[in-house]
C-alpha cells in the first residue's frame, strides 16, 4: 500500500471532509464529519480534526494538511487573509494554523475579496482552481450555486470579478421563518411552476415583493399544493438572482460548479433564458483545487 | 359610574387587547395580554379571554363582544369567513365563537379576500373602517405597515383592491436567520443609509438580489457599522415593496395607518418619491372600527 503524502481538507460552515493522498495524487482514504466551522470555537478545531483523521496518521512525522473553506474565516480556526481580485484563484501563500500535535502541519488557503461592489468568497476559490485545472482554457463565468451562490468572471486564468447572491440562505429563512412556512413544507416539486416563477421574476423584477405573500394567499383561497408554492418560491428567488446577475451570464460561456439538485435548477433557469451552461460536480472540483494548491506549494519550494 | 355595554377586542397573532365600553361609546377600562392567537389551541381562547376580562363581567348577563384579527383565522378560535372585494370593509354578518360561559356572546368580524391577485387580510378591514369613520370622504390608498403590510385602494366607501407585501416578516427572517444576522444586530440606525437604499431599490429593483450579501461583505472588509447595515437592509426591503406597489401610491392620496416607528419609515420613503402621505395611529383606528361594527350591528337589529 502506498504511503500517505498529504491530507486535503474542505472545512465549511456545516461540514468537514478530509482525503488522504499519496505522492501520485491517488486518494488513499476519505473521512467526513458534521463538525463544521459554524459550531466550533478556535480551540476545538485541532481535537475535532484529530478525531476524524487521527487513526490515519499514527506514527507519522508532520503530515502536510492543506485546507480550504470557512475554517479560515475570522470566526474559524485562524483567519487566512483575503487576496483582492483580479488575481489567480490560488497562490502559494497559505496561513498556518496553530497546532500542538507534532504529527501535523495545517495550512489554510485564503479567500478572495473585491473592493467594489464589496464581496468575499472563501472555499469557492479552490473549486474555481479545480475547474481551471481541468479546463485550462476556460474564459467566461463560473456559477457556484449554494447557500451563497457565487458568479465569477474568469479570464486568462484570473478571477476578474465576482458577485454573491444569498439565494439559498434567503430560501431557507423564508421557508422556515416567515408565514410561508405554512405553505411550502413538502418534498413535492412542480417544474412548471418553477419555470413560470423564474420567467416572472426575470421579466418583472420590480414585482418580487408583491409575489411572495400570494404564495400564502393562494394556499388559503384555492388550496394551492405545497409543492407548487415551494417551486414558485424557489423560482422567484432564483429569478431575482438571474435578474441581478444578468451581466454575468448574458452572452457568456457559463459553467455551473456545484451539487446535483441545485445545479440542475440553475441550469434549467439559465436554459430558459437562452444561456447554455455546462455542469461540473462541486465536490470533485474541491479536491482538484486542493491538489492544485499542493502542486503550487511543492513547486514553490523547489 | 356608567354601565358596561359591550367589549371591543383586537386579537392578533401575538397579542390580545380588550376595551370595555358603555352605551355612549366611552372606554370604561382597557386590558392587554400577550396571549396572541399564534400560541393558542381553539379550546384555549375562552379561558384566556376570561382571565383577561373576567373581573369586569362579574354578574353580567350576556355581554356582547365584538372581535377582529387572527382570532378568526382557520387556526384561530373559529373561522370567520372572508368576504370578497370590492365590498365595504365591514358588514353586519359576524361569526359567533362557541362559548360555555353564559355571561358572554363572542362574535368575530370576517376578513377580506381578493381572487386575483390572490390576497387576504384579517384585522386590517376593521382599521380601514375606523379610518373611514373619521374620514368619510377619503378616496385613495390606505397603507397599513406591519409584519404583512397592506396597500388598500378605497373608493366610495368600498375596498376596491389590495396588495400585501410581507416586508416586516422578511426583515425579521433575514436579520435573524441568515448570514446577515452577524451584521445588523443593533439598536442603532442611519437615516441617510436608509434613504439611499430606498432610492437604490426603487430605481434598480432588478439589482436587489445582488445588494443583500454586500451588507455582510462590507462589514467584513470595511467594518461598516451595524446601524448602517440594518438601515440599508430595511431600506432595500421597503424600497422593493414600493417598487412593487407603485400603482398604489403613484399620484394617489395616501394615508398610512399604523404604529409610530414603522409608519414614519414608510412616510419618509414615500416622501422621497414625491408622495405626501398623511398618518393615523393604527391602535385608535382599530377601536373606531370595532365601534363601527357595533353600530352596524345595533342598527341592523332595529
Amino acid at each position: 500500500m502506498s504511503e500517505l503524502d498529504w491530507i486535503a481538507v474542505d472545512w465549511g460552515t456545516s461540514s468537514l471532509r478530509a482525503w488522504g493522498l499519496d505522492a501520485s495524487g491517488t486518494v488513499l482514504w476519505e473521512e467526513k464529519s458534521d463538525r463544521g466551522m459554524g459550531g466550533l470555537a478556535p480551540s476545538e478545531f485541532e481535537p475535532n480534526f484529530l478525531d476524524l483523521v487521527g487513526a490515519h496518521i499514527d506514527g507519522a512525522d508532520r503530515v502536510e494538511v492543506i485546507a480550504c473553506g470557512m475554517v479560515g474565516a475570522r470566526q474559524g480556526w485562524v483567519e487566512a487573509s483575503y487576496r483582492a481580485v483580479p488575481c489567480h484563484p490560488l497562490d502559494s501563500q497559505m496561513t498556518e494554523a496553530p497546532v500542538s500535535d507534532p504529527r501535523l502541519r495545517f495550512r489554510i488557503i485564503g479567500g478572495l475579496s473585491q473592493a467594489a461592489p464589496a464581496d468575499v468568497m472563501r472555499g469557492e476559490e479552490t473549486q474555481i482552481a479545480g475547474f481551471q485545472a481541468l479546463n485550462p482554457k476556460f474564459d467566461g463565468v463560473i456559477c457556484l450555486p449554494g447557500t451563497h451562490t457565487k458568479w465569477v468572471h474568469v479570464s486568462a486564468g484570473e478571477v476578474v470579478s465576482f458577485q454573491t447572491c444569498m439565494t439559498g440562505d434567503l430560501f431557507a429563512a423564508i421557508s422556515g421563518h416567515t408565514v410561508l412556512r405554512h405553505s411550502v413544507q413538502t418534498d413535492d416539486w412542480d417544474d412548471a411552476a418553477f419555470a413560470e416563477a423564474v420567467d416572472d421574476a426575470v421579466s418583472r423584477p420590480e414585482k418580487l415583493a408583491a409575489r411572495l405573500f400570494s404564495l400564502r394567499a393562494e394556499g388559503l383561497l384555492s388550496e394551492q399544493p405545497a409543492g407548487r408554492a415551494k417551486a414558485r418560491l424557489s423560482g422567484l428567488l432564483i429569478g431575482a438572482e438571474l435578474a441581478a446577475t444578468r451581466p454575468y451570464w448574458l452572452g457568456q460561456a457559463v459553467a455551473i460548479v456545484g451539487a446535483g439538485g441545485v445545479s440542475r435548477l440553475y441550469a434549467s433557469a439559465l436554459d430558459s433564458l437562452g444561456a447554455t451552461p455546462t455542469l461540473a460536480a462541486g465536490e470533485a472540483m474541491v479536491l482538484k483545487g486542493l491538489a492544485a494548491a499542493r502542486a503550487l506549494d511543492t513547486k514553490d519550494k523547489k
